[in-house]
């Protein structure tokens, strides 16, 4: 036995016993007659004391120590003279009677603290001494702990962890798979799964009834970033059930891990509409630990998130505003002791490329209520009282506008706005929770790339019951069955409930465009499952790597992940991927086509 | 809500009571005015009564259910005139006043029971179906719970799950590994990990004390039946400890599972040493749910199982016992009664090729004490006295006699039939379960192949200390850190304590016939992780689809698998592996090298 106690366990309590620690060196005091050690593993810091009754050899062997060492050290707990109140373990010391050092260390690149002086490049190389430092080691016991309460849960609720198959086949729609040549059946490949949507289908045609799985899935896009090639979904299906079943138990797997991990109980998950979501947020995961709802001052478009013409609350005068066939704006409490720079600022904030908008409006609310704003110019007092009202906006508030020709595009505009205004205005603080669903959305999106409807989901989803006789009338105005998770303006998971009926399945591949003859091509196993005794089914996934990062209050998810992949999929520690060994790709019967290999 | 009950939870006390059902038809019996239906889904099977009473339109909707239709049924829970013992619900029936037919069912390629009249291929093709037989289901219950009770003794224990990835880099030693082209590193491949074995060793080196994983593996190799391309290991790695700890934990775990799962107290484990292992039984994995311990009866080599010399107790007459190096024998006990027959039958099973013995001499103890045998006319009676008292041979007991130049042959061949005996002689029950730990295994063996030594385990595995000058003389003899858990003959799982001195580690790689370079070449980035402070580690792995099988007592580990591959790879259902546009591979910069292709 290397260790009678950690080094995060020992308190007054324990003082007078005799103890055996082993950990590594986090840091030597050599105060002369006296020597302090700092010795750190998994459960905490413990300090051990080389006092003046010491050994010369004890004495000999302390002096030689150096970060990152490993030691065993033997010693009897001792009250500490001067108390560190921020360590669990600081009333205590051990005071030392034999040490060993079980292995030296180099000195290592960058300081294994919270705050690391490394950059992330060579943290990522040196992912394992990286992972000693104590805030991205708690990263990994959160996720371990998340894990293990989702399962649980769902234990509780009667799923199955069902294990489905890595090796699988390609899959028809989607992103680019990941391909495994074949050995034993030359010529032909293996495909990583997406996700094991299909499979899990098969488990409830096979009356598996309620099953779930965290799983590895793969998809091989080109990474931006906060991507990883590879990530962790918690996959979910039942059977004999409606969305409003679905929707109240993984509420209640949300309620359950919000207790146990964060302490907080979550109220009631709200249910959006898809619709309300994008008219009054621009987005369909909308960040709700803040209101500043959109309002619409002016919209010409009927589409599925408008049911009415909204017509202009300004007169003519202003072009862009005449000419916009959408104008929006959000009101800001407090926020009319915005300077000019700042307003500047944000005016290049939208305008940026990746947001695209052409400028920005701004109307401040003085404190006698009078308005002021940059379009001044052009509209009376009378007509921004208007708005001001419209805006329900008082004194100090600040009013933003966009406008433009496509209320989709200026509402994605605003509501990168939005974002940045509440970013700015503390309101979107890390270590607050705002849950909901949002539910009813369409079944088809447009794709000007392809011309044609595109299934928003998957072509599994099921249309609302009350909605189908729209399939053939206005396919696109047809709500589909399905529901995503959103915390905190993340989509930390979505689902549906599916098809089960052969004929309304038929359908919906005919307005996605396929014919009989490749809709059985494309996805002819699950048919032919379908026609032995499909039940009602449906369910969700959500993305492990997100929804730990959301309760780590990270940004990234990469620091959920023990060893993640950078932006080009490389892993940098283990240099993968590799070269492989002609003599293998020959078994496989593949061949290397790099044109630049041809022509070295 | 498609239900309110389910069909396996309805008993008398519930009688009254209306509910509703949904699940898939497993039998109609039509009685002219009555009509039952046995409906079933994952919980049960519950009887739908459709009696005089009923409208009609519902008798004439029961007359259309066919085997597997889905249907949801409304109705009174009631007692049955005529009970069935054999069901949880057989004392209860529904009297239905609505049914729905929510899915037809085309009929299933085989009757859907515990005993099915499908063939193994169209099982696997329409898996789908295969997995609603109660029996597949509840194996996969089974591994469900097994996976769940795993995490939780882990979780109690203090072990982290942490997730490793998937694509990874070559492994430098072991089977075949599956690899996967990288679109975005033209030319270079991730593999598939064989196990997470180096980046659960990072993981030690990070500080992360106690690892473990359920996760899949992947092997290239050829498959044999019963093994799988991929499969799932029980993964787990300890800091700080001895081999001591880590048995303990893992018998505690064995515990654990049997206690929870089978309700059986089992006793502690006990430990055999590789060399009794293979001296008593043949094999590092003993079935040690009976004894028939092998008898030496003449041993001339010394070798890492016989540390001295047995002399033959037969005198010379014999040829084949004369120039043989090895003689050994079993005592079935009870077993005189054998037929001329049978043991020809015996004979024939030790001279299979794959076992390959030159013949067998048997040797019968007759009820008066006398001894029968193939070899009287070379033996006197007394000779064969003495061989009866050294087997401890009663009257009626039969004594199994092989010999052969090689020990270590002769003892695999003793062992197979050893293994047979204890088969026709009942003593290998599956609801019977011995448990053991193997352990100091050689730290090598001689590869013919290869004309040098290989490690045993892996090169990471640390030698025992008392046995580390034995490297330099004679390393052949030198004992391992390592161990085996052994359940009924199977090895279950696996693990040693490793290296974490870095010069030791590099005198085993010399032993090995690594030069320093090219040691650094294959093992670089662990052993470069070595130089910041490794601590004193071990671990083991269990194969968690053979674990489960054998708590599911099967034979084979396919039927804990959800959607198991064939012999060739291939998943029948899924139909993968298949072609990939040449698009797709030109994307991978490969190309098909399939010489079948070209000359088509």
């Amino acid at each position: 036995m290397y260790r009678t106690r950690n080094c995060g366990e020992l308190r007054l309590a324990n003082v007078g016993e005799e103890v055996i620690l082993a950990g590594w060196v986090q840091s030597v005091h050599n105060l002369g007659a006296l020597t302090f050690v700092d010795l750190r593993d998994r459960y905490g810091i413990t300090q051990l004391a080389f006092n003046e009754d010491c050994s010369d050899e004890l004495k000999h062997k302390a002096g030689k120590l150096g970060r990152e060492f490993v030691v065993q050290a033997k010693g009897v707990v001792a009250e500490r003279y001067s108390k560190n109140r921020n360590l669990p373990t600081g009333e205590i010391e051990i005071i030392i009677s034999e040490l060993d050092i079980v292995n030296e260390s180099l000195t290592p690149p960058f300081t294994i603290e919270e705050q690391s002086d490394g950059g992330d490049d060579i943290r990522m190389k040196y992912r394992y001494l990286d992972l000693r430092r104590p805030n991205v080691r708690k990263n990994l016991e959160l996720r371990h702990k998340f894990a293990f309460e989702v399962r649980r849960y769902l234990d509780q609720q009667g799923f199955l962890e069902i294990e489905t198959p890595v090796l699988v086949n390609s899959t028809p729609e989607g992103a680019r798979d990941f391909v495994v040549p074949s050995r034993m059946n030359p010529g032909q490949f293996y495909a990583l799964p997406q996700s094991p949507q299909t499979l899990k289908q098969l488990l409830m045609v096979a009356g598996m009834d309620r099953y779930f799985q965290i799983v590895k899935c793969f998809r091989d896009e080109d990474l931006r970033a906060d991507r990883q090639p590879e990530f962790t979904q918690i996959d979910c299906e039942m059977s004999f059930v409606e969305q409003e079943d679905v929707l109240q138990i993984f509420e209640g797997m949300s309620r359950h891990l919000f207790k146990e991990l964060k302490g907080i109980d979550i109220p009631a998950l709200p249910r959006m509409s898809w619709a309300d979501a994008i008219k009054y947020y621009g987005s369909d995961k909308p960040d709700t630990r803040f209101e500043m709802k959109f309002v619409e001052l002016k919209n010409l478009q009927i589409d599925n998130a408008s049911s009415e013409i909204v017509e202009s609350i300004f007169p003519e005068g202003f072009t862009v505003f005449d000419s916009a066939q959408y104008v929006g704006a959000i009101c800001c409490q407090g926020q009319a002791v915005f300077t000019r720079k700042q307003i500047d600022q944000l005016t290049d904030f939208v305008k940026r490329p990746q947001i695209g908008a052409k400028g920005l409006v701004y109307v401040r609310v003085e404190a006698d209520g009078s308005v002021k704003s940059s379009v001044d110019k052009f509209y009376t007092q009378e007509t921004l009282q208007v708005l001001k009202e419209k805006m329900s906006a008082q004194p100090g508030d600040l009013i933003l506008i966009l406008s433009g020709d496509d209320a989709m595009k200026v509402r994605k505009q605003l509501c990168e706005l939005r974002l940045e205004m509440g970013q700015r205005m503390g309101l979107r603080p890390k270590d607050k929770y705002s849950c909901l669903w949002v539910v009813d959305f369409p079944m088809y999106e447009w794709s000007d790339e392809e011309q044609r409807l595109m299934a928003m989901h998957h072509p599994f989803t099921s249309p609302k019951p009350e909605d189908i006789e729209l399939l053939d009338s206005d396919p696109a105005k047809v709500r589909a069955n399905a529901y995503d998770m959103v915390i905190n303006g993340v989509e930390v998971g979505g689902g549906s409930i599916r098809i089960h009926d052969a004929k309304l399945q038929q359908k919906i591949f005919e307005i996605l465009g396929f014919t009989p003859e490749q809709a059985q091509e494309k996805f002819g196993f699950l048919m032919n499952a379908f026609k032995y005794g499909a039940p009602p089914h449906g369910g969700l996934a959500y993305g492990l790597d997100r929804f730990v990062s959301l309760f780590a209050e990270l940004d990234s998810i990469r620091d959920v992940i023990a060893f993640p992949k950078n932006n080009s999929g490389r892993d940098v520690m283990l240099d993968a991927p590799g070269v492989v060994d002609l003599k293998q790709l020959d078994e496989l019967s593949i061949a290397l086509n790099v044109k630049e290999l041809y022509t070295k």
